[in-house]
């Protein structure tokens, strides 16, 4: 049916070509190449979609024309934190409301049968959003460059309450498409000239690296020990920040990503405490991304903006924290919606970033009205609040024994270590290369973790990414993977994995 | 009830604040401020929510406090193409079909009294959808970074039907949140260092030039012929380029705006025969900003791909098309859908674009499908079909009834000249300044034309853009204004202007 409507195509023949006589003698030979382009942009590299994702997207492609071509009969792609393409359905309630504010009113709100389809509360919410955030004028519009003032205000009640009572104040949050979107401003404002330095941990999400790289300002990377389940230590950032120095980078900020991003880790109050008086007196801007602040299974989610206020060091602390709607349980990744909260950043610097949110016009509205559905739920009482407490509490249950799973499963094989996933959606677990790998990697110009990627893609259809894609010490090696895919698919991964790599120590032994 | 129901933050208190010995001590100086940031954000400009907006939102506020406080009860935005935010209703069946693309199978397109509310071809699209161009995932996941591959087949063949019949290709279509985005995108691969330089219309559109700052590269300006409906003239663009070449500038690029924002001109076949020639005789990349390409009153729409391929050129120039949802009949702003088609660019450096795309993960995936809608509305035949274009037959026309009431009615007044807005959404009426407003200005670090906006929109409440934000020629000014609002109000608007100026000219007297 699909195909008959798209040979709707017109078919009128196209106007005959004129020759140009003065034109058509030009040599055409191309403008924007690899090397005249933007060298920034060319040498920016960005794992998570990198490489051994475009094979596997192929090798989908191939098994979709013959399922016989591989051992396997799907991709199983771990590679990315996207739970919604891996079989986590999406919270309903939030759903129905986004639906009934697209919806004019006469087929949505106003429609005698609407609740039929749709619970009273989210006709309610969505009414209230309708009238009173979006000022009547639906979701077709653009908002305010910061984003909708109420939808604004939801998020600073959300983060008072989540810290005690510390105030939040609407006109420091800006409402970004996704965090992504919002981490390039603050770089973008950040990154003054090629000798800035921002501090990222090593290892990073690549969203940082990336980033810097395609601005011209200077990694500069702090290792995060690994012994300890990935915790910071004082002494190699104060180490990271001199060794910088000597070298004249200006370093001006300091990238936390807790819980960590690829690393699974959840910092401890103490942790914490350390990197605020750290950034406090090295005169550092923080960057805090908080993207997984609900995905903890082990110990406490405790915010930098808290942990600045119990240093008593909220007054002087310049802080950017950044959330989403892609990740914790409701996972709504293709939203593009998310947020971030300026603490202590100068009003004038405030209003830039104002001015650039306004050059891009406004966040996209169904992200904005995601942000506040996840922020401000169904209230207690009403009629959608069990069924969605209960279908976030499922979500959670099962993203905490996926993270056993994995982790533990992969630490038990020979030749890996795992450190426990306390949080976020990843396990990065080390693996030692055989010798072979390492020798075949430097004579084909990979890495060795690349080479093992891709063997364990086309032999089982896992899709991981290397580890070299987010960095880590010299000689390490492993790969991140996702904990997404459903409980007993996220089994089978493990045993294959292990299979897998039994037969790889063979045929790279030497 | 909204506050009954914000008032539920935690009224926890706050933990002590632990008096911090050491970095009590640090003097509290900002780190990040207007001088240490970036400067090219800095010196930035973007005018369509600039100063005079930010007074308007002012007294905006200010009349919601007190109504009595100004001369008029409400500020008409004309700043900013917008059309939903002033009175333009949302086409109801794109929105019948998102909303049951978003809401779970249970409660939307399975819900046994789905067709109570929904119309049997927007659960048919739907379904097609969610089962086809989004294999099952829904809306809640990233896509393909490019965007979904069905939807970009749907833009191809809206492509080749349009330009009738010459092919397009899907995957050199890559979905963006708004054209904004996909401008961004480009411009980011385009300007390699501080030499490069884009040419770009005088007057422009202000993402050209806030865009080309943020990056270091040069603008390059090339003046459009106010007496011949702004059209363009090839000796202007030699004189322009030479100019350039000359002072060192690596021009490698050219920016089109067709229809015209602000000019709302609407280029003939041949001046667009004239561009493509123009480019590729200097081997310079064509941009062609064609958001407004529904938005024709006067005239035909000739897409730049169509006119290359009438010269005889498609094989070699090297362009780069954008359209949007957020202009047209759709108007669907808040979306943030849009997209851009590259054609003869290299296969490398497209790879290099795929990889930016990556990094910010995918766009939106409600403008995604918007998108889809946009160029693939319900087929003739099917329910919705005949109301979906009467909806939009509606709006197309009393756009252009608008487009005349505005720029006759601007034209008339003593002392204005405004050309006929035969396509986008704008008229930018060139408006005679008394010798006073031309000193005043001076002496308080304005423009004349700065000026002018803000005195008319404390008169008035008409809140217009002042020509100096988006370029012209020494001794002009004028102001641009979009032609959205209601047929009544403009009308309204239309008088109060006139009357303004004559206060305006008499205050400013000498």
């Amino acid at each position: 049916m699909t195909t008959t409507m798209r040979s709707s195509i017109a078919s009128v023949a196209p106007t005959p070509q004129t020759i140009d006589a003065e034109t058509s003698l030009y040599e055409h030979k191309k403008r924007l190449t690899i090397d005249s382009m933007s060298q920034s942009l060319r040498k920016m590299e960005y794992a998570v979609r990198g490489p051994v994702v475009i094979e596997a997207d192929k090798i989908a492609d191939q098994l979709a024309a013959n399922p016989q071509q591989y051992p396997f009969d799907h991709i199983v792609y771990t590679n990315i934190g996207n739970p919604q393409s891996i079989g986590q359905m999406p919270l309903k309630w939030p759903r129905q409301v986004m639906a009934l504010v697209d919806l004019p009113d006469e087929v949505g709100i106003d429609h005698p049968d609407v609740l039929k389809l749709f619970p009273q509360d989210a006709v309610d919410r969505a009414r209230e959003i309708k009238g009173h955030a979006l000022s009547g004028h639906g979701s077709g519009a653009y908002t305010h460059s910061k984003g909708v003032r109420a939808f604004r205000q939801d998020v600073a009640d959300f983060i008072a309450a989540r810290d005690g009572g510390i105030p939040s104040d609407p006109e420091a949050i800006f409402l970004s498409n996704g965090a992504s979107n919002a981490i390039n401003m603050v770089l973008t404002a950040l990154i003054a000239n090629e000798h800035t330095g921002v501090m990222i941990p090593t290892p990073q999400y690549p969203i940082y690296s990336a980033t810097i790289d395609l601005l011209n300002g200077h990694r500069v990377g702090y290792f995060m020990n690994e012994e300890k389940d990935w915790a910071l230590n004082l002494e190699e950032l104060e180490r990271a920040l001199a060794q910088a120095q000597e070298e004249g980078i200006d370093v001006n900020s300091f990238v936390l990503i807790n819980p960590g991003n690829p690393t699974g880790q959840v910092l401890s109050r103490e942790n914490l405490h350390d990197i605020v008086r750290f950034c406090v007196k090295h005169n550092l801007v923080l960057l805090a991304d908080e993207v997984y602040q609900e995905n903890v299974y082990e110990g406490e989610f405790v915010s930098a903006k808290r942990a600045a206020y119990e240093c008593g060091l909220l007054d002087q602390i310049e802080l950017i924290s950044f959330h989403s709607v892609s990740k914790g349980v409701f996972g709504e990744c293709g939203r593009r919606g998310g947020y971030m909260e300026l603490v202590g950043i100068d009003e004038k610097v405030q209003d830039e970033l104002y001015k650039m949110a306004s050059a891009s016009l406004c966040a996209t509205v169904a992200g904005q009205i995601m942000t506040s559905l996840m922020v401000r739920g169904p209230s207690q009482g009403e009629v959608s609040y069990e069924s969605h407490e209960a279908e976030k509490k499922a979500i959670y249950d099962s993203l905490k024994r996926r993270s056993t799973i994995v982790s533990q499963g992969l630490d038990s094989i020979p030749g890996f270590s795992c450190r426990p996933a306390k949080g976020s959606m990843y396990c990065f677990p080390s693996v030692e290369m055989p010798p072979g790998a390492i020798r075949v990697a430097k004579e084909t110009g990979t890495t060795p973790d690349a080479l093992y990627c891709v063997s364990l893609l086309k032999s089982t259809g896992i899709c991981v990414v290397p580890a070299s894609g987010f960095g880590q010490r010299e000689g390490r090696f492993g790969f991140r993977t996702t904990f997404l895919p459903p409980e007993e698919e996220m089994q089978r991964c493990v045993e294959k994995i292990k299979e897998h790599y039994k037969a790889f120590c063979e045929e790279y032994a030497i």
